[in-house]
């Protein structure tokens, strides 16, 4: 393998707290070599070994990459129409998911693959090297099957999603029969995780413990939709059955929080979310006092979240959250990394998958301090540029 | 002259209410024509007349290029650990503004130009055609007057603001007398408006008066920084000097708004300065009955706010000051041209500049839509591309 080495970074985040004794461990004047697909070496400028490419990334930052565990990107269309709508004020008729899972299920391959690679590449300009994608816009056999196995084309964190909401036209037993029989064997081949939407109007929590159980006894890992519009069961299930992940957590109780953190499920955290449908945002300061372990996510979605940025993530997750500027490059990187109980990523140490961002700024705490800026120079995925 | 044709708009955005009855004139399926550096032929693509060259832009939305009001770039350095030091809630000892005066002074003329250079491109690449700069961090003759030459290469819209804070070592009044005198002589040459930072702290509205009217025997137009952290006369005083534009207007009374719209002084908002400061936002509603025109800029700064994205004011607008997404986008094109008395830009017509953006995205609407997404694929100004 050939290996390169990257020398002029001006600040190397690398969230491996023995470097200086904080979360994010930070290296200044740094420099690490990419051998292969993994970091072979990380360090001080002044000590790098020799490689057989050199690349001087000119005081530059350089950060692990964002590893975004909660998106829906197998869908067509979009949905402007109706975010107008709720931003004048006003109400919107029309169906909501429903209007993308018509449009999904009437959509070819060809159209839903190359709109997952749009989003995918778009992601990977703005510093996303590790994208977790469910399904949950077929809502039939055949369509959640193929939009796993067009979601398993770009990475291997799939989530199966059938779950999403109950379709039109069968009753909710029904649909979870459905859901647990044959959708699941179809589904299954494609997918590492099994999530519901736990929520009045989706799946309550009877429902949802058989689909996260029948998941499991397929070899699926279970991750939640939890807690996004009010307080309810969704959390606590998901501690109960040991997911990796109980996601949005926009209205929790502290019980919740005591529960998160004695199972060790990170709280998925999506600001965009409220952002772009107006909803107040949860406090990040109860979730730190209860020690629970935070990740930042977009939730790119046609509907209620459609930003594929995770750093006006970070920066919503600071102004709106509460979340100091190290926790949310923290939660964003490394939590999402836990979000997906992957220890090869989200972080920059020797024997880690070479997944940075290069910014066009000296510290990571320009994502921030710079919103809306388009700051990511260069994404390397596997040791790789796009 | 070489004649382009552009074809395949999908939306295109001409700030003409002729078009469709809507202050932004939206056409559909559309085509212009550039005829060197400005529009020689705009409507439907079905009735386009030939031209030199042909680009088809393949249904993506066309926009007027934004015009960026109100900017301060001539500065050196950044201020990333106060803003740090402010999200964390930690109050913070330095100097504030003096921090970024004692070092643009220290800078050499090729170091601030470089860094104008570096956020022009960047706020191009990010759709801005007309951008204004204002001085302010140099506060002494030589370092006002050669801020204003710094900025003038970049653009006409240049503003003398030689009354931001009062520098140490002098009185108020010695320094009123310094920026009506030799101040105001040596920058008058390079600058077209001027502007006083009226506030607690900065000056008052006597001390403004007389800067104002200097500026005016000198031929400069006035404009103000007012009511940005409290009410106060700044807003007034606008209206009362005929200024283009009253900016920030963050706290305002009844009797302002009534004022702005007798005048016609334009309200400028700066929604990054909130966002970055965690400062309350204006409600736009009061605005709008009053009669107000609002513009939007980006107040792209190294202190309060260091956005250069007016995609990401535009979101902010919509999601915290109560615009509506067309609003927004009227207020960040058409609005800045007003704030700026140009005729020129800020619309797309027969006859305007060829200053537009082009989204990677079928409608404007996907600028709010997907917040903090780079989504402009190329910015012409004048008719030519970076």
């Amino acid at each position: 393998m050939t290996t390169t080495l990257f020398t002029g970074i001006g600040e190397l985040v690398t969230n491996d707290p023995r470097h200086d004794g904080t979360a994010l461990g930070i290296l200044r004047d740094a420099a690490l070599v990419v051998d292969g697909t993994t970091i072979a070496w990380i360090g001080p400028a002044a000590q790098a070994p020799a490689a057989d490419l050199a690349r001087d990334l000119g005081g530059r930052a350089v950060l692990p990459g964002f590893v975004d565990s909660h998106t829906h990107l197998v869908f067509a269309g979009d949905r402007a129409g109706e975010f107008e709508a709720r931003m004048n004020g006003n109400r919107y008729e029309a169906g909501g998911i429903r209007t993308t899972v018509a449009a999904t299920r009437a959509a070819s391959d060809e159209a839903l693959t190359a709109n997952v690679a749009r989003l995918v590449s778009e992601m990977a300009r703005q510093g996303t090297t590790t994208v977790e994608i469910k399904s949950g816009y077929g809502l039939t056999t055949r369509d959640e099957a193929r939009s796993l196995a067009i979601a398993r084309q770009f990475t291997e964190e799939t989530t199966f999603l059938g779950a999403h909401v109950v379709p039109e036209g069968v009753t909710p037993e029904e649909y979870v029969d459905l859901v647990t029989g044959p959708m699941l064997e179809a589904a299954a081949p494609y997918a590492r995780w099994v999530d519901v939407f736990v929520e009045d109007g989706a799946f309550d929590e009877d429902q949802a413990r058989t689909i996260l159980n029948a998941g499991r006894a397929k070899g699926l890992l279970p991750r939640v939709h939890a807690n996004q519009l009010s307080e309810g069961p969704g959390v606590q299930l998901a501690c109960e059955l040991g997911a990796a992940s109980a996601d949005h957590c926009t209205h929790v109780t502290d019980r919740d929080l005591t529960a998160l953190a004695d199972s060790g499920t990170v709280a998925t955290l999506l600001p965009g979310v409220e952002f772009s449908t107006r909803s107040p945002y949860p406090d990040v300061r109860r979730f730190r006092k209860a020690g629970v372990t935070v990740a930042l996510a977009s939730d790119c979605n046609p509907g209620s979240c459609y930003t594929s940025s995770m750093p006006f993530c970070i920066a919503l997750a600071i102004r709106e959250m509460g979340m100091t500027p190290a926790e949310a490059l923290w939660s964003a990187t490394a939590g999402g990394a836990k979000a997906l109980r992957r220890e090869d990523i989200g972080r920059l140490g020797i024997g880690s998958r070479a997944d940075f961002a290069v910014l066009d700024a000296p510290s990571y705490l320009h994502l921030a301090y710079r919103p809306g800026v388009p700051l990511v120079a260069g994404t390397y995925v596997g040791g790789r540029t796009g």
